[in-house]
């Protein structure tokens, strides 16, 4: 689904840094012949991304090295499951290890993270949505993990969709003039929001049909109101301070999209450790 | 101290993935006479690091913001603590808002997160280390991070240090044919580690006089009768299992290093806000 | 409006293409104190777009030529009109001539095409847009171009707008099944437009509330009931076979969009000429 | 002919610019045994250029796609043609679909008009030439289709070859001082070209053996008398406001080389379809 | 005269393989506050190129630098002169020195090795001509450097000029014919060279007018008895075995050009220190 | 054991340089079926170093060319020895040409001079090792090609081993308070190596335990004294001034390495021509 330029760059990326010169204890420790066999095996529970990522990692060290992966992207993963089996020369193995399973962990914690969320909001009318609190580089995969882990992306750059926050507002004086203004320069493909603080300036967003509303850190009986007064004219997000403790509360009253940046910022990395054994 | 070609092109790939084309709403709404002033404002206690990254992402976006950095790297942060004031368009405060504050957050999240298990250690011999368990593209800030936060280095990549494990030794039958083959290869600026499981390996290891032993997942009480075995003859560094709980046994055992892969991969993003004040 | 970065990367790549190693003329015939000044006169009456790019292009190659940009993008500029005056080494404004006109010229095309359309639909409800049909390596200037000549843009590139087409509407047997299939998946910020070729298929597209629905190839009449039918529930595209001939009749059947890939991809160059005198 | 490290980098740029992270349409609704067949279909008559990099893109988007091209490079193309068919995942071909048409248009409608010109100068002594009015980073496709219509390519760049234009002569006070004092410094690859207004600088050219005099915007009856005067001692270049119109009269004035910048910079899309059917 | 886009990407490639991460020396030990001076002192006699770019080196680590370039390129350098001084943070000084050296000290040696030749030449009528045979990303300083040195450029790549070898007068039975064939299709603006082993073949390109003879490998004797048939009639080109012993007698044949890769491929460096002293 | 991402970066580099936009004399003379085969032939003695990196440029130019490496890196070759064959498209064979032969033939020059220095101190316990006095973007290959030639690698860069010199040890007043400054911040597996010039210096920093001491430009009676006060306690390396003279006595002294700039930036060309016959 991803670009394969943008994850061969990655990768090199990755394996540069990793590698820069020489790995000087495998290259010049073992020799061509010396073969191994690897598993990815899972030290916990979660749900795997980016397993085809970590076996390309391989093929681009050596394309000789044979690999089955035994998982598919999305996949609960329970521990000690094995995701993947290698083939091949035991210095190529070593050589990938490090930057395979830097990429897939993280991968996995973000999707595994997601999951997390949508189990607690199953049964409501939410779904869970990541934010551009991402890290520099990494975007498309974190994005794309939190597809795997059954989320769904918010605007994926400043480029594809319109919020209008507080400062834009102010510019025009208000919500509608503000609105007004974009709608006369912005192309027809651009989805519009607005941020909102208060039941007043969710019912101006409305009365000039925006397409999304922010519900931003309001409480679970104001985004309640602002459900039943918006009845349908527009989406709505629930935003800022959402935990694994309060989100099924914010999913029942009824809003559409709750969004967390924790999904993709403050993850905790899935545990997979990769075993060779000399043929 | 890291190189600024490095820090730009992060972040020309920060402001690229996130801008994109054009920002859609702030690009259409304000002109460039709409000038406001914007605050960092601290939402949690931590660790600072990479204020100065920050305030270059704005120079970059628009040379005419005035920046003032508040706080230095190393700085403990308090909630509620201003971070830094910058004055110029409010588009490109904007613009680069997001990118700023995903580079300084998650490099505070790892300073923090280092400072943490550093003072955890305090008054014992042992420093605190990070490993090569880091984000494609983010080693350098990541690493640094971790400088920053009272931290040591290990290696930096496969190229500038050995390090033998199971495969390596394998291949040679024992730490001492693979050490030696080593020595025969390698150039005099390169240092030696062993990984080891059991003590009879450090033994082996300590004869053949490897610069560093590695512990891997050895129990407090086996670590102690290590250091009692080596007595200076080489540094000992803990790894495996190290938590925020047990770092502090694992350092009153006497080891010279604790290295851990959650100081880089499983850190929770340092809340910062950015506060935009029309002028 | 575009990012630094991108026109930088984009001039550099022109001069590359143009200098490549020396200008065997300029570099061996002119020394450093053969100054001259520049005027850029157009040759033909049309629309700037382009102009600070152009000058960007001499402040890359030599910092100390001087450039005074007297028209702005979007102005009207006729025949004979002096656009912008340099002054500087006589060597570094030949260097920079050939990229610069280069550039601003294929803008300025793009943009005086696309005014000319705007204004054969002026006292409509239409809106004038550009297609995907663009260079590579150029859609941000092509696209920025098309704005400054008062078009929209349509959907920047596949990843930020959703349009269905038979072969997606095919894999799913309806484009109600399609449209819903999508919305399962796609987030909450990316709008959905449906292509239909008859008045059967728009009204199914209207039931499923898609945003908007392209007319492909339809004739004036079947578009003027479309408009009828439709409402304005939905915004309609009209698209393909649009000239300048034809397409004030079609703004007239009250459509929302008149999108024509002619405004990127078969312009006619603007001339514009750089006349150099020595000081 | 042209290298594949460009053209895979031209095609990289082409599609990271039109998909940038996924196709939301086609990744989130077809699978991956969703097979289609598609042609692409002249839809008016021309010169084929780019039609092996027209295949390339697919190649780079999904290696399992089979495409075979039904025309070369040069092939003079009539409406309807079918130019190139192709076999494989639905998705992978509307993913490519617009990148491949996109270079693969362009290129054709510079190979198409420059075919156009040949015609009107056969049977002179006149080769059609273009120039660096070309559009960053697409010189080589351009040059390349200039080439494949039967043009010639002027110098491709500042590097190879020289010309004296006015800025240059003055600074030296005559043609024959300039043009001596370059011989001095240029290597003996590198031919010398001087732009000339009236004959009287033309016989100065032919004075100091330059290899090729420009003709600059001369009439036919100046033309003629040039290339008597020249009689064979110096290729003779026509150039300033070529036209379709005006093309076949300056070549029988018996100029070697008529250059023209809309051969690169003012053509109209050569148009072409790409019809998919589902397997 | 080089691009300076070239320069810096030159400089960072040379930075970024030297410095990598930090440097663990300076970095950690000297503080900003620590200043000095430094002098580049010629350890050899020569002849300097690349003294701009060395300063640049210094520029693009640190603006903070000052420096004072002493030296021209061109100029003769004796033993023990100072060629630049600098002042700023010792430990930037320290960053950039050896990738200032390294480059300058390459050019430099390139240039003094070219100047050797020209002056053995001096008072003939011959020129003193690189090659092709250069380093990889190189190319524009070796180039330059022989420029610098008093010698000229043969062709600078492929694409420039024609050079015919045996392989590609095969391919057409003879020079005659591979000569016309070529002419029908290269632009007006490239010169033509023909490789000769024999009198014979001279003679036969000299009949087909071409612009430059190799008399490849042959001996004084028929060297001068070229010259003499030639007659002026076109440039001939001393190639082969061509040594500091032998290249005054080449010289005295009367050929117009003497090339030789060892101008580019085999210098020895010219060696220069930079001495730091702290302020 | 180098990265194939960097050679073929490199690859990339030196036919973008040399090629550029086609080769306008194999390109436009030779067709496609114009096949002949290759033979690389040895014109003088010494030791291969880049054979496959020279058969990877044919492979990159035309996937066709079926190659036969005759010769491995290490090999001592004799003049006349056909180091490989080929086969394939002439025109590809003549593009690959320079750039195989400029890659191979510096990479076998260093190693032969390395060979050469490593032979001069058989029988004693010294290693030869290279410096960072390499050419920018080549320091992959020249460090790879020591190793080649049996020498080693001194540090590859400034990150990963410390080397003290003067300026450092001044900022801290002694040998001693420096090293010790260092220890406290650098990580635990680099080095440190001290610079010093008189045996007063050499004592001071085996007092402080330092893994390395350079012995600079010491006389032979000193580097003597020097090793016997050493007595093992640290490795020793001769520094400066080492010539082909010289070497066999500075590495009786008993110094562990002699390290010299002059194998990666004053080696001759290794003098290799490729032959081709057509078929």
């Amino acid at each position: 689904m991803l670009s394969q330029f943008y994850i061969d760059d990655l990768i090199k990326t990755a394996l540069t840094e990793d590698i820069h010169y020489i790995d000087v204890t495998s290259d010049l420790l073992l020799d061509d012949n010396d073969v191994s066999t690897a598993k990815f095996i899972a030290k916990a529970d979660g749900v795997l991304a980016g397993g085809k990522i970590a076996m390309r990692v391989f093929e681009l060290i050596d394309k000789d090295i044979a690999s089955a992966l035994l998982k598919s992207d999305g996949d609960e993963i329970k521990k000690g499951d094995v995701i993947a089996t290698l083939k091949g020369r035991t210095k190529s193995l070593l050589k990938g290890e490090r930057s395979a399973l830097n990429i897939m962990c993280h991968m996995s914690a973000v999707a595994t993270r997601t999951r997390e969320c949508v189990k607690l909001v199953e049964g409501t009318n939410a779904s869970v949505a990541c934010t551009r609190k991402t890290l520099p580089g990494l975007r498309p995969i974190q994005k794309y993990a939190v597809m795997v882990g059954g989320g769904k992306n918010h605007r994926y750059n400043l480029s594809d969709a319109a919020m209008l926050k507080d400062n834009h507002i102010d510019a025009y004086g208000s919500i509608t003039s503000a609105v007004n203004a974009l709608r006369e320069k912005v192309g027809h493909m651009v989805k519009i929001e607005v941020e909102t603080r208060t039941l007043e300036e969710l019912k101006e967003a409305l009365a000039v049909n925006v397409d999304v509303i922010m519900l931003d850190n309001m409480d679970l009986d104001t985004m309640a109101k602002a459900v039943k007064i918006t009845n349908g004219k527009a989406k709505l997000e629930a935003s800022g301070n959402i935990t694994k403790e309060n989100i099924a509360d914010v999913a029942k009253t009824g809003v559409d999209i709750i969004s967390l940046g924790a999904l993709t910022h403050s993850v905790e990395c899935f545990d997979v450790s990769m075993k060779i054994t000399k043929e």
